[in-house]
């Protein structure tokens, strides 16, 4: 039971990523996003990464390897806004 | 060494949530936000939840609560921000 509960649980935060990656590519709006959450986040996921490899959990590194390609893709949109952004006021 | 790296990757992930928690408070801006992605993520975040219960793990059970009220706050305010919009446009 305990299993299950937790391969829905990391299957949903992994997939919950998809609708904001796909909203963000479509719309490349990232008015309301932090920036400093998906650095932070996409940092984070990145050491879950490296701890499923450590502790060799084939769910912990496919979970947060499609998490940490779906951070990215927002967090790299969100930087390239505020650079053009940046550039635009100057 | 391998705790040491989950810790630091759950503290990340975390806490990751807080910056984009007080920016949505301050500006009620959810413009880019998905809510399909915060309605997914603060269900799967209870899953780990109740994970966390199930395996009587008191690092998933903290890292996950926290989650879930920044999670929440920001997938209110998003709820909230849509109601609103739907509102004017009828």
């Amino acid at each position: 039971m305990n299993s299950y509960v937790g391969y829905l649980a990391a299957f949903l935060t992994t997939f919950s990523f998809l609708p904001q990656a796909i909203k963000t590519i479509r719309t490349k709006c990232t008015e309301g996003i932090s920036a400093v959450m998906y650095s932070l986040f996409t940092i984070g996921i990145f050491f879950w990464l490296v701890y499923g490899i450590l502790v060799e959990d084939i769910i912990i590194i496919s979970a947060n390897f499609v998490t940490f390609i779906f951070a990215f893709i927002i967090l790299f949109i969100s930087i390239y806004n505020l650079i053009k952004k940046k550039k635009i006021t100057n």
